[in-house]
């Protein structure tokens, strides 16, 4: 049986990697951050839908709740085949905003993005890499959504110092986690994504000097990146994709 | 007059930075983290010693003493000629270890490591990339400390990953800062350094498998990187340099 988990499923774009998982996999774990309503003992809480669906309120963050799931379904299932890590922050509501210049710098700030930008690939990676293995001939997959700004040899416009690091730092994770994977289990590509700019919260205070062809659906983001996904081979294992296929320097 | 500033100075390249620093700069400020037994109200504390050395008790961390020092300097002198960042953590005392598996990661090594390697050189810029500045021809000069290993396209072994991780984001804070000051300010380089494998406490845990001839003495090291520093033109802003000259892929 075919398992995918989301994380970030509460993003546009983890929303719609959840939609399009569905097409592909007889079960789907969707997890997103619980709300502050909710009783942390009682996390991860997971509700089981008719289509496969299996909603989850998780914080990634939290390492208990993270080997809670990954025991659940390495109980239930013993295996998953496809992970993909949507989580994400460029700014938020309490004041988080990206860095125009270094003034703006912020301890706090680059901790939390820190945090949810590039730990939570690796704190997923800890408990649910043993998880990734898949009997047909295409490896398992482990993505992670990166950003074109986080490419150091990309880098023309400058700003945005916390948010570009912190994926630079993430695709250190993924290219270093690669190497482990392929050490430890020769069935798995672990890989970084850039979604192309795509009309969510995340960008929308962004957006105005994209042009409109350059500004995706989610739906065509990530069309496109299940397409990356769905055709991957063992070599693009520590690769990193843009939405169209061609691979982004460092 | 020509001034110099060292972060982390306590560290074996920093001491070594210092001393070189001396035979090339008037006043050298040699900072270096307070001990535990320092009174937190008076710092930063400055001692003048007779060769134009000042000795700096200071929390690279904390901003207010960053900008308490930026002001003294900038009202006694109005300008910085060079500043090195070599503050850096590998692992210490209280079980701060690279990793050698996804399963040793932990979110407060990795939070550590992060502000130390990477936080470390964007809070210094907040607070002192207006004072860079030399009247000379030669550029003013901000130089990090980072590692070969922080480079991702050059990742063959794995394993490291907050350390790994946090010089690939401290390539890209230098990267983004020296688009900035190439806009701000024409006259002033930003540069990382891989100071090659140095006989220090930073490198002694892992010198088992390196070849004599490639461990270097501090004094080695430290003089190859000046002469990095003393030949830097301002077309060199945003490079990432070996010890040799030789420059790195991100």
């Amino acid at each position: 049986m075919s398992i995918a988990i989301i994380f970030g499923a509460n993003g546009g774009i983890g929303q719609e990697f959840v939609k399009q998982a569905l097409e592909r996999h007889a079960v789907v774990y969707a997890c997103s951050r619980p709300s502050e309503q909710s009783d942390a003992k009682t996390l991860p809480h997971i509700k089981a839908m008719d289509n496969g669906l299996q909603l989850v309120d998780i914080d990634v963050l939290n390492e208990d709740h993270l080997k809670n799931l990954a025991d659940k379904i390495s109980n239930q299932y013993g295996h998953v085949d496809l992970i993909v890590n949507a989580t994400g922050i460029l700014h938020d509501p309490n004041g988080l905003q990206p860095e125009k210049k270094i003034e703006d710098f912020n301890l706090d700030n680059f901790n939390k993005v820190f945090q949810i930008n590039t730990a939570s690939t690796a704190l997923i990676a800890k408990y649910f890499i043993s998880l990734l293995k898949k009997s047909e001939s295409m490896p398992a997959v482990f993505a992670s959504l990166s950003a074109r700004v986080g490419s150091i040899g990309d880098n023309q416009l400058g700003g945005w110092y916390s948010y570009r690091a912190s994926k630079a730092a993430l695709n250190q994770i993924v290219k270093t986690l690669s190497i482990e994977v392929a050490r430890r289990n020769k069935n798995t590509a672990v890989i970084a994504l850039h979604p192309g700019t795509t009309d969510t919260k995340l960008s929308k205070p962004f957006q105005q000097n994209v042009k409109p062809e350059k500004l995706f659906s989610a739906y065509y983001s990530v069309s496109k990146m299940f397409q990356i996904i769905d055709n991957l081979f063992l070599e693009d294992n520590g690769k990193f994709f843009a939405w169209d296929g061609s691979t982004i320097e460092w």
